[in-house]
């Protein structure tokens, strides 16, 4: 990559100027408390754009970037976020926008969860404790929120694809512009990036690719990739770089503060050098360097940026980087809640939140998540075909006690959703019965899969979608508002959506007993608190339940409150509403119908509603409207029905409108798209009147 | 892996059995000419499981696959069909069939173009020519056909990840089978692919690999994989496999019949062990072998069965091999017409009908991924800022004039569609207007980049999407017919669908010149033979056209096809059927409305039809009924229609049923729909009634 021309010297910034007796890590402090106080931060308050570092000297980067890390602390107490991840870049964010010229220069983040500094440094310092709230700053980077954030991002491993974009659409119009692309070892599981990597060596493109290494092996799988890193690691080689740019292999420096690396089982008496990776599919490699060194980073990335073709700089960093609590438990604080206003100073990790959450089962906060995996472990129990799939989701998808209970049939793939749902395909091939646990949002990326590798061939196959609807703080990247539209098309699948956890519960059973393809929809967080029975009950496919029918059968105005999954308890609230409403109160009976499945659709239920005389029919949902469930009512009812040929009620459909539904609270969102109680009821006084 | 009980004693077919004078990929036929006539296969016609092989000698083995070849090319003449893919795969078929106990064994392959000599030794050698029609065997391996197809494929790199399913379900179960999984170069692109060994290597499951390098970077994109692979065969070295199956290094073997392979620019004069990415992921790699030495393969293929763990054994082939035309020409090869009855021995390949086509511009028969490319090329002329992406599929998409015209702006980022979206967006992020060319089928594969990285941002990126609808003999895999509704519920997108090439041609334009994320969905094959007018227009978004109006305004039955795409030509051919027929011809007036846009719809003429007292609305397209356009339009009608309150018109949806629709010809998946002229008719007559 050519340097930009008004890039600062890196050479005075050499590792050489460091008392080299200092740890290389160990320079910035340490933090054991977050602040609850807007701490002092002199030096980053001069910092208003990227431009404003470029005079700082070695030793002001390195005051920096202890300020920016307790200011970073200090802002997660307040907004709560993603806490982790943030910390152990600080100092690779400050070496960036010291060393280029953004926003000409272009950074690229994967899975955003990294960006926090990237904001700060970036003219939103003063915003950041606004970070996932209604009207704040988004938790991820957002191209409409600054000319920084080069590419948005909200799943994971994009980041080498869009900066290669960027690269190759620079390189086309001859502007002499540095893309940096950041991605961490998680993500390059996920097969998009090696995609990128393959493409970017075909195009020969400038391309600087920062592999941030923060050992997430620890928690999650140890794949391939994963222990070709720890390989990496135990050869105690390191790939550094010369002056002139040429890949330089000496024995690795010491680097204490990893020590605790020791992924791979195997041990080695003598450095071997390991096949690697990114040379082999053509990068050229530089690595691994401690990602926590300012003066270290300046030197390797001004360097790098130099260097024609795609190159890949190995950093190490640890997450948690700077606050002790975090660092012993980088899993726990990957995200925390909010301070709380009073009392201990202590935060609540979500690993330690997630241990608790699990030993109230039955109580009204139940998470659907913990439904599934009480289902999980019930199941399992009792039937020895059970396997159940996550890709890199075990704690969010409530599998932490199978997992621990039955690990021979538990089956982390990492960051990789479309071969999740093959892999399941096959497993199902041979006699057993595999559940694939994902998140609404991620099975839009095994959606092909999906269909040729499951539905197509009708295999014995359960989908749990967990984070369905809208999901509050993670806004419109993480919504699950599209897969009714998505799944329903494909022929064989069925797909049932739950009012509450206890019918979550029995949907799972009933769909697992089923012989096919099958989709359990259920939101984030907690339901209605119900709780759950025993035994498992298996439900009849495609039956709705009648679950209120308020007013006079004689009234002039039927309405049907068709609800799916979460809104059939909208749908009784604004029921009830109505109907002690003075304008409805006598002249408006209501039922309230839990359809219970997507696909198939109740239609003998719909056919004896008609048959009897309604007039109107709302259907209700926490999906699009367009494609949804509602749509689906309107294709048996216009198509087939033949009751509705004789006698046509009005139809309307309640769901999320035709945008893209900005982050905040599940609360706020449903009311932004009125799908509250106050919403609902809008839009039945509408139809009725 | 475990050796089966029943595998035969490979050690009699060692590859010193073999005169080593004989170069070991030429023990093999040669022919130059496709039969006509049934061959004489004597050995062949014994084989009707793979149990009958098991008694073969290594002799015996060798005329087998002359034979096999022989008559793979009788029957490909008789069918047409994927052609060289298949005749290099006879020696691995023969080897895998000889040496597993299928199908306890379970052989998994990637891409089935692969399949037919497998078909062949399964018992269906009778039938193999009727492949690809529509009661006879399907292109692909299928479940449904035989026990002997383990996993149904069509879309590319899904064999690793079933394969490893299998694999892991047998092993929790206590089944010691064996699980092959076959891949070629190409489909190893896919980053599912990297996915799956990546987990793989986790599960440290027992896995055996075939990397099926068919040297496939000749025609398509050098990318870094690819690379690797080249420089692999450059190093010099095989790793080969000792009686202990462990890694031998050695002087890579005289192959003679692969030293065209200089696909590296890079050359050296001397040996160098390259770093290996497959073991740098975790498996054990053997190879490059030669995949037409059926000693050597069977003596590799039985030790590497032996070894525990994940293990990559990679062997060259040559795609076409054993018929001169197609060794020499692999691209234009990979596929054929069949034989015509009369006339000329001589074969028109694919690549040599292409260009005769592409000659034909502006004639009846101009294919739709002809307008395209002609779009292209006229586009690109006027407009510097017009690239074009294209996941390997540079012929079938009709760009092969534009890449030779303008290289600099042509990617073909190999089997890598998620990649593909996200690099377009990239891209359009830097003042470019990208425009990604895909087959429906394969934006199932890109869909979460494409509704994350192009449409939440709104990025300017145009998808022109081919292969819509039904495409004929690909059969189930290949169709087009779940797009409309996975990307209407999608907000920002705009998505056209053209009823013939002229009108494809300007909404491309139209598309192209709209700012923002815009789909222009066309079909397979010819049109109706529209002349492309010039110069490009510039429709109005959302705007439909009234085709026709048939029958007396003051006819007391007023319907209305909206038709959408393809359907347009069948709704005029079926509005003049009713109009002429006499139940209806004095009774009913007919409009003929060409929808042309799925999203925005005409809201003002559906207005305008309603209130003018239209009394039926049938809505026709070559889609899945459900979250179809239809689904749109009652969407539309039922919610938002200010008329529809006041006269409600009966409607009818009229498309794809809910099931898989299997290969045949378009015209026979038609009529199987009911969208052929006939079917649409016999709709519209119900609807009326």
């Amino acid at each position: 990559m050519q340097q930009s021309p008004h890039s600062p010297q890196s050479q005075s910034l050499s590792a050489s100027a460091v008392d080299s007796a200092v740890p290389l890590s160990n320079l910035q402090q340490t933090y054991a408390v977050i602040p609850r106080e807007r701490p002092y931060t002199p030096l980053l308050d001069r910092v208003d754009s990227p431009a404003d570092l470029k005079t700082f000297s070695s030793a002001e980067l390195i005051t920096l970037v202890d300020e920016l890390r307790l200011f970073v602390l200090y802002s997660a107490g307040q907004s709560g976020g993603h806490f982790g991840a943030n910390l152990g870049v600080i100092e690779l964010t400050v070496a960036l926008h010291y060393l280029l010229d953004t926003p000409q220069d272009q950074i690229v983040w994967d899975v955003g969860h990294q960006a926090y500094a990237h904001k700060v440094l970036t003219g939103r310092r003063d915003q950041l404790g606004t970070i996932r709230s209604k009207t704040g700053l988004t938790a991820f980077p957002e191209r409409a929120e600054s000319v920084y954030d080069t590419f948005g991002v909200g799943h994971s491993s994009t980041s080498i694809s869009a900066g290669l974009g960027m690269s190759l659409a620079l390189r086309y119009q001859g502007r002499a512009q540095t893309v940096a692309c950041i991605i961490g070892d998680g993500a390059m599981t996920g097969g998009m990036a090696f995609e990128a990597m393959n493409d970017a060596v075909q195009q020969d493109a400038d391309l600087m690719v920062i592999l941030n290494d923060n050992d997430m092996s620890i928690s999650c799988s140890i794949g391939g990739f994963s222990r070709h890193l720890a390989m990496l690691w135990e050869s105690g080689y390191q790939v550094d770089i010369s002056d002139a740019g040429e890949p330089i292999l000496c024995q690795r420096p010491d680097m204490q503060a990893f020590d605790r690396r020791k992924r791979h089982k195997e041990q080695r008496d003598v450095p071997q050098l390991e096949d690697n990776l990114f040379k082999a599919i053509g990068f050229t490699y530089f690595g691994p360097f401690d990602g926590h060194n300012i003066p270290e980073l300046l030197r390797v990335l001004s360097l790098a940026k130099q260097v024609k073709g795609p190159v890949l700089v190995h950093i190490y960093t640890t997450k948690g980087k700077g606050f002790a609590p975090a660092e012993l438990d980088p899993v726990g604080y990957h995200a925390i809640s909010s301070l709380p206003l009073e009392g201990s100073q202590l935060l609540e990790s979500s690993k330690l939140k997630a241990a608790k959450d699990s030993t109230v089962a039955n109580k009204p906060s139940l998470k659907y998540s913990q439904v599934f995996g009480q289902f999980l472990c019930d199941k399992a129990a009792q039937d020895n075909k059970l396997l159940a799939i996550t890709p890199a989701m075990e704690e969010g998808s409530g599998m932490i006690e199978f997992a621990y209970e039955f690990p021979e049939r538990f089956f982390d793939v990492a960051i990789a959703e479309q071969h999740a749902v093959t892999l399941a395909g096959g497993m199902a091939t041979q006699g057993v019965k595999p559940i694939v646990a994902i998140y609404s949002t991620f099975l839009q990326r095994g959606y092909d899969q999906l269909i040729h590798d499951i539905a197509l061939q009708n295999l014995d196959v359960m989908f749990a979608i967990d984070r369905a609807g809208l999901v509050g703080e993670d806004g419109a990247t993480h919504a699950g508002v599209f897969d009714f539209a998505f799944l329903r098309c494909v022929p064989n699948m069925l797909i049932a959506a739950p009012k509450d956890e206890n019918e979550c519960y029995h949907l799972l059973n009933t769909c697992y007993e089923y012989q096919g393809c099958t989709a359990v929809r259920y939101p984030r967080g907690v339901g209605t608190g119900a709780t759950i029975t025993q035994p498992a009950q298996i439900y009849n496919v495609g039956e709705a339940v009648v679950e209120s029918v308020l007013g006079q059968d004689d009234a002039p105005k039927k309405l049907v409150l068709l609800a799916f999954g979460t809104m059939v308890e909208t749908a009784q609230q604004a029921a009830e509403v109505i109907a002690k409403s003075p304008l409805f109160a006598s002249s408006c009976q209501l039922q309230v119908v839990n359809a219970r499945w997507v696909k198939p659709l109740d239609t003998n239920l719909l056919e004896t509603l008609v048959e009897q005389g309604i007039t109107h029919i709302a259907t209700l949902e926490e999906h699009m409207i367009m494609g949804g469930a509602g749509s689906a009512v309107n294709e048996y009812l216009l198509n087939e029905s033949a009751a509705f040929k004789l006698h046509r009620p009005a139809i309307c459909n309640i769901g999320i409108p035709d945008r893209f539904i900005a982050h905040g609270s599940q609360a706020e969102q449903l009311t932004d798209c009125g799908l509250d109680v106050d919403g609902v009821v809008k839009q039945l006084q509408q139809l009725l009147s």
